[in-house]
């Protein structure tokens, strides 16, 4: 079973961690199918943090974890951080394959949202 | 004439400004009738700067400049930081009309971007 972890960086203002969760959430309601779990997780600054919202998805039955980081650069967060952290969970639990998905900014579809961004004012 | 400066945090990492850059000048194919001019601008880290790139724009023209904020959530730089240079400019530059678009993460569209990641792996 797939599970998704959608990874952001954390902040220190509450609104933001939750428009992660919220996405997350709403996520679920667009591709249960192809990732019937579905959880947020944070690099810092909030909870919960990568592996546990890895472990999370374990326990609830995933064999195949995809990180997707709702990052935009290619930044230390993306090239070292994520991947370390991945190498470390991936140690323990050798039974579930944990994979990371591309970055935000590395997406095709960034220059449309970035168009229709800049015409609604 | 309207410009658009695509805004973001700036990192240490050369390479991940160098994408921000190179993602300004592949909306300049994409989007030139709306936008004649289109800048990239960093809030810290990096050149130039918010104000010098809306300072770029006016000095190429510009009589409009929509600030696209390159940030997935609604945290302390796109809620305080951006709108607060963007006063300070707007008091310097009566005669230019200064817009903030929304931030990415508020986009429709994100969910589509975000799924279409997610199963690239």
């Amino acid at each position: 079973m797939k599970a998704l972890l959608l990874v952001a960086h954390g902040s220190r203002r509450k609104q933001s961690n939750s428009e992660v969760v919220t996405l997350s959430e709403k996520l679920s309601t667009k591709c249960s199918t192809d990732f019937p779990i579905i959880k947020a997780g944070f690099l810092e600054l909030s909870s919960p943090s990568i592996s546990e919202g890895v472990q999370q998805c374990i326990s609830e039955g995933a064999t195949t974890v995809v990180l997707l980081p709702y990052f935009l650069n290619s930044g230390r967060h993306v090239v070292e951080d994520i991947p370390n952290i991945v190498k470390s969970i991936q140690e323990k639990f050798t039974a579930v394959q944990i994979k990371i998905a591309p970055h935000l900014g590395a997406s095709d579809l960034m220059l449309d949202l970035l168009i229709s961004s800049a015409k609604k004012v």
